[in-house]
């Protein structure tokens, strides 16, 4: 990362201090966390953001509450509420019972945070070969460092493949309810370097059709072991709309993202929130007090609109019910960097 | 229409009076339009709005311009200028083209708006047959009274077919960057007592793989003769990922919206706007200053992907090469009425 990288979350001893995302780009502002309330607050809230860095802010978390709350059962409930704050993000409970289960809990909370890096790295590289040498990139959501603590998964494939000498051009999905494309991929874009065009979510299959997307690259929040994806909301239209013009649609993500006690998306718990994300914008109200509202935060991309996954281990192509799975016994990042 | 329904347009023998369409759901403010100036900027700026509408708002301000502007060179130089205040929607040249041809200028805008009445009410008859007895139905955009003048186009069939004892629950796409759906269908299917639930357009696809959505219709700014449809931006999609799931996806249009002049939807300009409708909201800056951004207003969704049309003169169905062609030698509609 370069020095002036935004960190999304540290340790602080006292505290685990996060970048309030809900302000970017606007105002860079690093907030502290203490207690079980204001931890699982900056989760709840997307203040922390972005499936990889969820679980490392929890990690942080369970770390800090083990040394400032009392007794096992309060700790053990407290544990519980950082572990359910958002429930379609596998990472988070994988890295909260990581955590839970060793010895250290601070040193295994410091662990997942280098091997993000790492994997991020990784993933970035490995990624290189699908973007042809002149690529146009459509992006979701945001999946940069801001969404991995290290140098993101899709972001990060999209700007490992510029440094490697591809000319690229990111179009953006704006992202709505919460504008993760516009206020931080756009951002995240220009200080890396990278062309960026901004679009809203609607316009991503004209864009298809008509300025010669190459290929689509996203991030993910939970996978099952038949390659069913949760992500943000608006992927499994953007995946049809790729099929549709035969596009590759590629999704990048570390293993801690699979589920492999899930067999497929159908299992895949998906967050409902307010209606205000919709309804209202920047305190203005859009739609009329009393308006009904459907706001899945996140919806589920079949497997076979997934044309590869982009992990750590490399590539993985279909049939996804074995290679998936074979994923989980590979050997851990840090022990093979 | 009821007696509490707004007037998007009424010409006031001195001006042509608008209601200005960007305030609502807050406020219903009507704007008089008496120079050139006047009526090419409520067009451009969206304050009038819906390819019908602004056909009668254009037909009207050609019938006063002619009282007003002295002279026939300067006359011929404002009209096309209104003429041209938007490029996609043909019913705005076609409603200009009429007046402008007419003996009685006035009397023939009059004809307009009244016809169009009479279209509207035919398009949401022809349309009950296509909603099942209990009709869960998505729409994009704004296709209601405030957009054509009349009842509405696909807003219009989607009432007709409450008001025919049908159950309807419609599912409405927020359409951004303008956001006609959050501001206009919602406020206007609550008045029409029809339940109603907003959405992201993100969300589109797996409302029609999780909500049982039994078809989409949307409305159209110009049709060519194979049945290629510009609406929209957003629409193209939508009508991708409702072919993906079986959903039938119909466009409500009069026949002045088919530009028979044209083979295909690779022939209809697409307006591209300005930056700052996606990168700012309600005057707050939500991607950096500078971002480049795609901001076209429409989409050209292939006639393939469209199960039917419904107009003034029923459903009209493929091969639209032969179909569509045929509706020009159709008897004009008040002579039918």
């Amino acid at each position: 990362m370069s020095s002036d990288a935004l960190v999304p979350v540290r340790f602080a001893g006292d505290a685990v201090e996060y970048l309030d995302q809900r302000l970017l780009p606007h105002e860079v502002r690093m907030v502290r966390a203490v207690t079980v309330d204001e931890i699982e607050a900056a989760i709840a809230t997307l203040a922390v953001r972005g499936a990889p860095c969820i679980g490392i802010f929890g990690a942080y978390g369970i770390a800090l509450l083990r040394r400032t709350v009392a007794g096992d059962a309060a700790f053990a409930a407290a544990a519980a509420r950082v572990r359910a704050a958002r429930p379609t993000a596998v990472n988070l409970a994988w890295a909260v019972d990581r955590v839970l289960a060793a010895e250290e809990m601070l040193a295994e909370a410091e662990a997942i945070h280098r091997e993000q890096i790492a994997i991020d790295r990784r993933i970035g590289r490995a990624a290189i070969e699908l973007f042809p040498k002149r690529a146009a990139v459509l992006t979701h959501c945001n999946t940069g460092p801001l969404a991995t603590g290290g140098e993101g998964t899709a972001l990060g494939a999209i700007v490992a493949a510029a440094r490697a000498g591809r000319r690229i051009h990111a179009y953006v999905d704006e992202t709505r309810p919460l504008l993760q494309g516009s206020r931080l991929t756009v951002f995240e874009l220009a200080r890396a370097g990278v062309e960026a065009t901004l679009l809203v979510d609607g316009a991503a299959a004209i864009a298809m059709q008509r300025k010669g997307i190459d290929l689509a690259i996203v991030g993910a929040d939970r996978i099952a072991r038949n390659g069913d994806t949760a992500n943000k909301i608006g992927t499994y239209g953007l995946a049809i709309a790729a099929a549709h013009h035969g596009i590759p649609f590629y999704v990048a993500a570390p293993r801690s993202t699979f589920d492999f006690s899930i067999a497929t998306g159908a299992e895949i718990p998906i967050e409902e929130r307010g209606s205000e994300e919709v309804a209202c914008f920047a305190g203005v109200r859009v739609a009329e007090e009393g308006t009904r509202v459907y706001n899945p935060a996140f919806d589920v991309t079949p497997g076979h609109l997934i044309t590869a996954f982009v992990t750590e281990y490399g590539i993985i192509r279909s049939p996804y019910a074995e290679t998936v799975p074979d994923l989980q016994y590979r050997p851990r990042i840090a022990e093979i960097a």
